[in-house]
C-alpha cells in the first residue's frame, strides 16, 4: 500500500482489522467443510446417528453467522469510509473551482474503493486461505498427499510467473497501439481504421493463445496431482470412506483455487491502483 | 434478445452456435468429474490398478482440449465481431460528424460486447449446466437424493425471487437519489452534501442487510439438504466409498452454484443491456 493510501485509511484501521478478521474466520470455517463432511460420512457408516452431523452443523452455522456479520459489518464500514472521503472531496473541490463532472467522477471512484474493500479483499483472503489451507489439510491427512499438493502449487506458480512476464510484454504492445485509437478514428481513412483494428485484434488473439497454452499445461499437472492423490487414498485400503471424501475434496478445492489465482492477482493489482489514486486525490 | 441485436448478430450466427456448443460440451464434461472420480476410488479400492483412472483421465483431457478450443475459437470470433462492428461505427460516424470522443466511447462499448460474448455467456452456460446437471446426476444415483436437490433448487429460487422484488424497489430509490448527486455536489452546501451521502449509504446498507438475510436463510436450507443427502448415502450402508464421494460432491457443487445464481442473473441482465445498446448504434 502506498504511503498516501496509508494516511487515508489510518483512521479506519481498527474497523478494517476487525472486519477482515471476520472474513478470515469465515474462510477458515469453510475450509473445515470437507473434513467435517468426512466425519459425518464415517459416523453414519458406523451407525452413530445424529451425533455424526454435529461437527459439520456447528461449522456450517458458525460460518453462516460469521459470514452474515461480515457482510453487515463491511457494508457499514464501507458506508462510513464512502461518506467521509466523498464529503471531503466534494467540499474541497468547490474551493479549488474544479469542473463539476470531475468531482462527480471522483465520488464514483470512491465507490469503487468501497467495492474493492467489501468484495475484492475478502476474495483475496479466501483464495489464499483455500490454497494454503487445503495444502496444510492434505499434509495433516497424509504426508505424501501434502507433498503432491505442494509440488502442484509450486509448478502452477512457476507457469503463472512465466505467463505474467509474457503478458506484461503483450499488454504493453496493446496499450501502445490503443493510444493511437482516437487519431485513427478521427482520420476516417478506411484503410487505416481497418489496419488498426486488425493489428489490435491480432495482438489480443495472441494474448489469449499464450494464456490458453499455459492453462492447458497447468490443467495436465492438476490432473496428475489428482490421480496421485486418488491412488494414495484409495490404492492401499488405508483410508475409510470419510477420509477418502475429505482428501479428494481438498485436492479438488486446491486445483479450483489455483485456476482462479490469476484473477486474484489481477484484482489485487487493480485494488492497489484504485486505492493509490483515491489517496492522491484526498491528500494531494 | 431485442430485434436490433438479432440483426447485428445474424451474420455470426453459425460461429456463435459452434463456439457455444464447445462451451456447453466443456461444462458437461466437467459435470462428469465427481462421477469418474467415484469410479477411480472404487477401482483402486477393488485393486483394479491403472484401469480405474481411465474414465477420469479421458473426461479430464477431453475437457481441457475442448476448453482450449473454446478459448481460442471465442477469441477469434470476438476479434472478428469487434473488427466488423467497430469498423462500421468508426466509418459511419465520420459522415454524420459526431464528436470524436463519442465514437471512441462506442468502440470501447463494442469491446464490452466482446467481453460479454467470450466470458459472460459461458458463465451463464456453466451455471445452468451445474445446477440442472448436478440435480440430474443425484436423481440417477438415488431417487430420494434427487428429490432433495430439486426441493433445494425450488426453495432457493423462491427466496431469490422474493429478494429480487425487494431489490428492484431499493435500487429504484438509490437511483432516484443518485440523480441528484451532481446538483448536490455543485451546491457545495456542507449540510446538503452530508445529508445526501448519509441517505445514499443508509439505502445501500439496507440493501445489503436484506441480501444478507436472504442468503443466511438459503444457507440453512443448503445445510439441511446436505445433511439429508449425507444420511441417505452413508446411513444405511447402501453405497460404496466412490458413490458416496460422487453424491456428496454433486450436492456440494449444487449448493455452490445456487449461491452464485444471483451473479448470473445480474450478468445476464447486463449482457442484454450492452447488446441492445450496441445494436441500436449500429442499426439506428
Amino acid at each position: 500500500m502506498p504511503a498516501a493510501a496509508k494516511t487515508v485509511f489510518r483512521p479506519y484501521r481498527r474497523r478494517l482489522v476487525f472486519t477482515y478478521t471476520l472474513s478470515l474466520t469465515e474462510f477458515i470455517l469453510e475450509l473445515m467443510y470437507p473434513f467435517t463432511i468426512g466425519l459425518a460420512i464415517n459416523g453414519f457408516i458406523a451407525g452413530e446417528g445424529l451425533v455424526s452431523i454435529v461437527p459439520l452443523t456447528a461449522v456450517w452455522i458458525a460460518q453462516s453467522a460469521v459470514g452474515a456479520f461480515y457482510q453487515m459489518g463491511a457494508a457499514r464500514m464501507v458506508a462510513r469510509i464512502y461518506t467521509d472521503i466523498s464529503g471531503r472531496l466534494a467540499l474541497r473541490d468547490r474551493v479549488s473551482q474544479d469542473a463539476t463532472s470531475e468531482v462527480a467522477a471522483r465520488v464514483t471512484m470512491v465507490e469503487n474503493v468501497g467495492y474493492a474493500l467489501a468484495d475484492v479483499v475478502p476474495m483475496l483472503i479466501g483464495g489464499i486461505v483455500t490454497i494454503v489451507g487445503s495444502t496444510v489439510m492434505l499434509f495433516l491427512f497424509d504426508l505424501r498427499a501434502g507433498i503432491v499438493a505442494l509440488a502442484l502449487v509450486a509448478i502452477i506458480a512457476g507457469l503463472q510467473w512465466w505467463f505474467s512476464v509474457r503478458a506484461v510484454d503483450l499488454n504493453q504492445k496493446i496499450n501502445t497501439l490503443r493510444e493511437s485509437q482516437v487519431s485513427v478514428v478521427v482520420s476516417a481513412i478506411p484503410a487505416r481504421i481497418t489496419d488498426y483494428l486488425r493489428a489490435l485484434t491480432r495482438l489480443k488473439v495472441k494474448f489469449k493463445d499464450v494464456e490458453t497454452g499455459v492453462w492447458t499445461m497447468a490443467d495436465v499437472f492438476a490432473l496428475a496431482a489428482i490421480l496421485v492423490v486418488l491412488y494414495l487414498v484409495a490404492g492401499d485400503g488405508a483410508y475409510n470412506a470419510g477420509a477418502i471424501y475429505s482428501m479428494v475434496a481438498y485436492v479438488m478445492n486446491l486445483t479450483d483455487s489455483l485456476e482462479n489465482a490469476p484473477i486474484l492477482v489481477d484484482e489485487g493489482a487493480h485494488l492497489y491502483d484504485v486505492a493509490s489514486r483515491v489517496a492522491a486525490e484526498v491528500e494531494p
